[in-house]
């Protein structure tokens, strides 16, 4: 059996040895959170205490800090139109082009009510667009929009320009969701800063379990007037159930040592996919994004006449685990949605390969990979050339 | 420190060892369930084993098995109007006035489209009731409603009539959810024998993780409509979101254990329940529920004078965890709905203390307890003297 490289950090990232820790400590305990007994408090203790570290990572406060089953239900919570801060509805959401399945389904909003905002062919969200429609928006009278642009992107890494995309909503008296899950723990993301109203975090997309994220407002004086479960008392109302306390404790570890080790771990990774990069420029690979600011740890590429399920099934027999794009559905391989929107034809664009790397990634990965993506190519040319012969 | 008696498996139960040992082995795996990689394979089996392993539990086709995040996402998503079989939507949902708060909450229907069915003096759900209603319904000409009704309730453990509630309810053209978070795993259930359409079930209640559940259909005919949880095509579109790997591993190897062990654990659960209902009858304490079906494992009862409060604090600092009733909300203490239902007054009712048992339960902890409530009845007793001197 060959040894496995694993290369699909974006899709799920290996648990951290903190996380695994953690949680595994919050298996031996008993206890309901929301007992009164010392086994309910001390359940309660582990969950305040992860929510403090999660709250840090992003620099927002622990009261605001909202734990769910992941991401797509923070979104799915986030995107409602019950969502208030004056107690009006709103009745139109905006989302990228490039976001994922969960915020382009819309969330709590008619299909008729939602609208895409364009991206540039770097993948960066168009912001004069954005700006545009807002204003022709209220032109006409209409009320302002709730908002969804992710931090970055999956597939691409491209990292929005959510400041700039804050300022222009807030003018318009609209409200900005951020979809964060692949940035935070990644790279620095304060929510003040930032000025996001509403972020989603996913724990296993920073080393900690699969099934716990968080919805984080920035401001305690935004309220979840219509919460996705209802029925008991748990997170202040906004989320009823019990606490997934072994799954809550993981995130809070897995966010802490992402917050000490993610300056370092960055400048690495991106020296790493530097590498990678510079080493596919050698043949005739085409990176998507890369004029734009992207994550540390992602690429997307993908060379003309390779699809991307040979190369998957080529690359998984060779022992890599790589991606053709969001893992994030029921692992058909269709056209990227992301690359659509990039104005890349469906052509190129269905060879799309995303290799996604971590903090335990070794340099000698890189460079099996490269060797191995280099042989696939060679292949490739060898059987076109027997092809034309 | 105390050696501590943990005697509230309703709220909580202790996690099994061999769930615990299948989540340690499914958190040492990385893998996305979607993911076409090998590692996503690998993930993907965990999943399918342990929707194997839980339908199996119920009688179930593993394919109408949908894991959540636990009984409360469960119930929310079966409790739609867009529930269908025949392409209506429901216009009116009827529960069991005993019924859990995520479903007294209603799932989506609004308020006014909700009403409670009520309970006999014991805490069954009065079938002659519901079945006046349902004729009044269709004399009307009104559409038939859905109808919730627990297997057991998570106070009393009282057991209610299932398979004549859904004889009923089909007979007048509505559909039946169950909500068996309690029943299953501590005594038989078969979906199929239960006629149920609908049930939901929680791995923590049987000794698996915090943070899993699922809904589960009768027949694959049930299709859910509009899911809570949208934007993936995880578990055939019914619920989308990365699943919660570790904890489903966990969820399947604990539904194996309590299938392989349900029987035998009932039996001596019953036993030692029904001694310490001999001890309490000692003593001038009342017993809930009591000329009703019960699980093996629960008993509710109250001493007259005792506040539940007063109890719960003597009891834990003694080494005891109880409850005083359901624990799935913020953990304050309130008169219970349950009681209020079955006409106890709050005089009462605000004594309730719930002790409830599992299979690691041992004899000598019955006694300690006995003893325990018995010193708190003489002291009780003792002070109430001091008073009336």
């Amino acid at each position: 059996m060959t040894e496995r490289i694993y290369l699909d950090w974006n899709a799920t990232s290996p648990l951290r040895p903190e996380a695994r820790a953690a949680m595994i400590a919050a298996l031996d305990e008993v206890g309901n959170p929301s007992s009164v007994h010392r086994e309910g408090r001390t359940a309660r203790h582990l969950v305040e205490q992860a929510r403090e570290r999660v709250a840090a990572l992003v620099r927002a406060e622990p009261r605001n800090v909202v734990f769910t089953s992941g991401g797509t239900e923070a979104n799915m919570m986030a995107l409602t139109p019950a969502l208030e801060t004056s107690g009006t509805r709103f009745d139109r959401l905006m989302v990228s082009s490039v976001e994922h399945a969960s915020v382009r389904a819309g969330g709590g909003f008619p299909t008729h009510q939602v609208e895409a905002i364009p991206v540039t062919a770097d993948g960066v969200v168009d912001i004069g667009a954005l700006e545009r429609r807002l204003n022709e928006l209220q032109r006409q009278g209409l009320r302002p929009p709730l908002v969804s642009i992710m931090a970055a992107n999956n597939e691409t890494g491209v990292i929005q320009p959510i400041k700039a995309a804050a300022a222009i909503v807030h003018a318009a008296g609209g409200l900005l969701h951020v979809d964060a899950v692949q940035a935070v723990g990644r790279i620095p993301f304060d929510i003040n800063e930032s000025d996001a109203d509403l972020m989603t975090v996913s724990a296993h997309k920073l080393g900690g379990p699969q099934g716990v994220g968080a919805l984080i407002r920035r401001s305690a004086a935004l309220h979840f007037a219509e919460p996705l479960l209802r029925g008991g008392g748990q997170e202040r109302g906004a989320r009823a159930g019990t606490e997934n306390v072994a799954g809550i404790a993981g995130f809070g570890a897995a966010a802490a040592c992402a917050m000490a080790t993610m300056t370092a771990d960055g400048e690495r990774m991106r020296a790493m996919r530097d590498r990678l990069e510079a080493g596919l420029a050698n043949g005739p690979t085409v990176v998507f994004g890369q004029n734009a600011e992207r994550l540390p740890n992602t690429s997307l590429f993908a060379a003309h006449g390779l699809r991307a399920e040979t190369a998957l099934i080529n690359l998984d027999l060779g022992g890599f685990a790589v991606s053709s794009g969001s893992a994030c559905s029921s692992g058909k391989v269709t056209a990227s949605h992301v690359l659509a929107a990039m104005g890349v034809p469906d052509k190129l664009s269905s060879g799309a390969i995303r290799l996604s790397i971590g903090p335990s990634t070794g340099e000698s990965e890189i460079n099996l990979f490269l060797e191995a993506w280099m042989k696939l190519l060679a292949g490739l040319s060898k059987r076109k050339r027997g092809l034309a012969a």
